[in-house]
């Protein structure tokens, strides 16, 4: 593995792939042991993990990692970089239950691929799905005990590999907190969750503070710029967010995997939507409120309802926002102890992060 | 904490109910940095903790660490032993998700409490199901990833900490595979599921491989001793569930606290159902399989069912195989190098595991 800067997403994304595809593998021989019925769940897992995602959170490990240590090999805290990534795809298949998701990355998720599987077995659908379910709880279980069992395989002085540890687990408790605020808000009452808790938790915490505290702690850093990156990812996070609802709603559709329907359709209290509550007219209100959370709203009532949105103010409202936070991270990074290059790598993993495509 | 011996059920169950007290109450803490929602959330994995079992598990850490190093205090392994219980409940929770089940030690489980909850915010009951399933789902991956934290605080030298930390990793990807193997016993052309393969990792690796190997671990025991005592666990565990088969069957629904009929009525492919295809008459069979699995069955053909098993010499043969492993265990506890008062402990252990009451 090459540490010449600049280390960039794409040769972060082949060796995380690979140690990846090392670490299911094993898990496939394992399972042998075990039974074919167990080895299929670990093929499953593989197909995840596999076609997965950017590796952005092992990419946030390493590079922070690299900033604070810059002749060190990465290599040594791959695994702490490849645990996050574990972490990631457990509440992914967690999430997609808790959704009722059968697909994902537009190919079936592991749900989907057992409820295909259980055809071959069972006729009644409703107890296809419930086994399928079953089977992607068990497979998500499988995924979030790994991230813990790699992670202690970073080489690091033993303190910092323990107190990535922590973090671990810290980010793990907060991550669940946010899946049950996210889940809780189609339910309680309106405006008793609020959209920017569920994003630092369900969306900064595991994904953005845990990694760059990891790969600073692990390097050694200073105290005050592990705290310094812990403020980092909370900002960083909360506007990865806000971009997410965005895309979410005017995105292209082919590039984020989603319909631009869905959050309107079912009723997704963003901040977006608060914003909107707190700016808009009566009349805009009234409008858009009669088309949002209902299921049989017609494609011409969703562009109307999104045009409101625009007009009160409210995504420009949200885009000031994400300037805010923008902001906070640059003036952050710019107050850490580490030389210029490293500066604009952190400074580029913001970019990374905010300037996705619409 | 008192060590002197003997180490009885009863005082292990009181420490390691503390233990568990301090760790709910210190996560209900945590959860209100997130907010009430999560509050909730972990004061009814409170109430669970605080309800549990015999901590049988925890007690099997304690009494091999105290056999192997009678001297040591207790209260340093006491974080291994708890972790083991949080393991348990864990998978409790979720298995109480795959098996939909509401309730647990007689009152409502995670699931069950929230089902009533959320009805007091929806009307739809499939939706109210659903929700509550999600919040179990989180529930279970918050012991599971507690589990992970709290055996890390063991006060051992480092590399025995870590060699709990990967058997309690080992366990979990048995236990990951014994639950899918049960899940889908039930699905899978009949014979394709070994009965005691089943019990051998849903049963034996987390619930006594893992607690005998940790305890010995932790006290730095030879590793001949080690190896031994993962023998042992694995005859215990075996034998354990197979107990429990016949307690299932013939046990006082009052003790057991589940009905005599379910495995018969659900079709459970127990070890003991196995047995009577391999040695009943045919006549038999034809007699008990137009019973077993149908969830009309009356309470006479349930009862004609049971009387079969045991006519055709099954539950004679199930028994002779609980002393054949129980022999088993006998004999490798008497190889292990620890003294007579340490023998009998461990012998102890096995008749609390063997000898439960009908």
């Amino acid at each position: 593995m090459q540490t010449d800067s600049p280390l960039t997403l794409t040769e972060t994304k082949h060796w995380v792939d690979e140690a990846l595809r090392d670490y299911s593998a094993q898990r496939i021989r394992d399972a042998k042991r075990i039974g074919p019925s167990y080895v299929r769940l670990h093929e499953t897992i593989d197909t995840l993990v596999q076609i997965g995602g950017k590796r952005l959170r092992p990419y946030i490990v390493l590079s922070t990692f690299h900033a604070y240590a810059p002749n060190e090999p990465l290599d040594n805290v791959l695994p702490a970089a490849t645990a996050q990534e574990l972490l990631h795809l457990a509440m992914l298949v967690h999430d997609d239950i808790i959704d009722r998701d059968l697909v994902r990355y537009g190919i079936p998720n592991v749900a989907g691929s057992y409820e295909a599987y259980y055809q071959r077995f069972i006729n009644d659908s409703g107890e296809q799905k419930h086994l399928a379910l079953s089977a992607a709880l068990l497979a998500g279980d499988a995924l979030l005990a790994d991230a813990h069992q790699i992670i202690r395989r970073t080489q690091a002085p033993k303190d910092r590999v323990e107190r990535a540890e922590e973090m671990l687990s810290h980010s793990i408790f907060d991550v669940i907190g946010g899946e049950l605020l996210d889940t809780e808000v189609a339910v309680l009452p309106s405006g008793s969750v609020d959209p920017l808790s569920i994003a630092e938790h369900k969306t900064s915490s595991y994904s953005f503070v845990g990694p760059l505290s990891t790969g600073a702690v692990l390097a050694g850093a200073p105290e005050e710029d592990v705290a310094l990156l812990g403020a980092l990812g909370k900002h960083l996070g909360i506007s990865y967010q806000l971009v997410d609802d965005l895309l979410g709603m005017f995105g292209d559709e082919h590039t984020t995997g989603k319909s631009t329907s869905t959050d309107i359709v079912e009723g997704k209290r963003t901040f977006l939507v608060q914003e909107f509550e707190r700016i808009a007219t009566e009349a805009q209100k009234s409008d858009f409120f009669s088309v949002f959370h209902r299921s049989d709203a017609g494609e011409d009532e969703i562009i109307h309802a999104k045009a409101l949105l625009s007009a009160s103010g409210a995504v420009e409202a949200v885009n000031e926002r994400i300037r805010l936070h923008r902001a906070q991270c640059l003036s952050i990074i710019d107050k850490l102890q580490i030389d210029d290059t490293s500066k604009e790598l952190l400074a580029s993993l913001i970019a990374i992060c905010l300037d996705r495509e619409k």
